[in-house]
């Protein structure tokens, strides 16, 4: 460990510091699900932007911003590992926080192209998302990294997330706006689909009847939580005793949050915090 | 006037200066079109806060501070009056932007409960409108201070405004979103319904078929272009010739913006300007 009185760096890790993670709202929270479940012994400091909600629709130039600020913030906290729970942020703001952070930085997008890339049967994959993570490319750039000769079909379904922050997770109306936005999609017969944003596993039902059953359904949340084990693992990280304890902050509507997270992920949380930035 | 060496305030008005307008989005440009349109004369400045956009589900806290910023931008711009053409920022921050800016300032709540108050035939007001509006209880406060006896029935419609911001502002799926939220509200046989929320207009149609054609809409934008009109003759600040000229800011995401306000709204905009805070 560096002399932080003679390095030039003040950064000192360790296997109990906590995992950060954040998101625009409670989407990233699958990605907090996955984390939990793989690591149980993790602590967690999870950061819902809801003062900013949704990310989906705004420039790369304000997601890097807002990116950033919650990034130092959560390096304040004295954290091990950041996650970018979010795919929009994490399609422009990884390089920016990678050279701006100490810490070591994850998106969801590296994890979910690769996995899905391992998966595809016919090199057909769709990939779904905001409008920010389909018109930034970023999926199909990673998808031809990981496997040469593949396909790659987006389509942007920005009303996907208000539909979950406001609850209306399954019923006729999310299937009919599912419809709309997949039809196109299932006439092209992929047979690998990526779920491109955190909030979309929430929706995992729909989506799948809507696409048929047997595309394989691949959560990019999820991929991004094994792939925090790869690191932690390789760099002598991992929490080795004790059960993992969680501290939730949000930029806004603290209640709310707190309400969604229990209603759609079944998460009880003794208290959120409220960090605003200005 | 004022001498500004000698005076403690150095706020100069008169009638050739624009009018400031501000929404989270395209919402507010219902309100700046009933303007033009009453008051094709003035100058208008208008700018959509598309970075936090939308602001119907965020708290008083972080609206009132976002809706200051936009002031004092809007009054260091050299505005005579400033029109908040929302109704969730009208609900919470009218009276902190009169304490802190010099220019009057009027916002849609109380323009609208005004209207809706004379027209109401048997005393059964609707109100639907954003989570943030119709929990602040505004309209039922002013409904009842505007006439005695008013009987209000309050619906939070929060999918309403990503749809119109989407481009679904007609068809099957918008139909049935709106059967969902307005069905208590029909059942309730209001005989005017205030449409709390600048987007709405842009739904009128279908939301007029939901709750019958008899019920009388108040769109709460076009009654405060009407007190525009009011104050500025009360003030002897109308502007006596030549034709309006306009200026369009948004925080983030120009392009989409412009394409929104062609598209829903038919106006057409030379350039979008960006201006953020922070």
């Amino acid at each position: 460990m560096e002399n932080p009185l003679l390095g030039t760096s003040n950064f000192v890790t360790g296997p109990n510091l906590p995992i950060g993670v954040f998101d625009s709202g409670v989407g990233g929270l699958t990605v907090f699900k996955a984390i939990q479940k793989s690591l149980p012994r993790e602590n967690i400091i999870y950061y819902g932007d809801t003062a900013h909600l949704p990310y989906g629709s705004k420039s790369p130039q304000t997601l890097k911003k807002f990116s950033l600020k919650i990034g130092k913030f959560l390096e304040s906290q004295k954290i091990k590992l950041l996650v970018v729970a979010c795919n929009s942020a994490s399609s422009v703001a990884i390089p920016l926080l990678r050279r701006n952070l100490k810490v070591p930085v994850l998106g969801v997008i590296e994890p979910g192209a690769k996995l899905a890339a391992q998966r595809t049967s016919r090199g057909r994959i769709g990939v779904i998302g905001t409008e920010g993570t389909i018109a930034s490319q970023v999926y199909p750039k990673r998808l031809t990294q990981f496997r040469r000769g593949v396909r790659v079909f987006s389509v942007a379904c920005p009303l996907f997330v208000p539909l979950v922050e406001e609850g209306f997770w399954r019923g006729a109306i999310t299937e009919a706006i599912a419809r709309r936005y997949l039809a196109p999609l299932k006439k092209w017969r992929p047979d690998t689909l990526i779920l491109g944003c955190t909030h979309y596993p929430l929706l995992k039902k729909v989506i799948s009847e809507r696409v048929g059953r047997k595309v394989v359904l691949v959560d990019s949340g999820e991929a991004a939580a094994e792939e925090v084990s790869k690191i932690l693992q390789r760099k002598k990280l991992l929490r080795k005793n004790g059960r993992g304890s969680y501290k939730f902050y949000a930029s806004d509507a603290p209640t709310k949050f707190k309400k969604l997270a229990h209603k759609l992920l079944g998460l009880s949380m003794k208290r959120v915090w409220v960090q605003r930035f200005d």
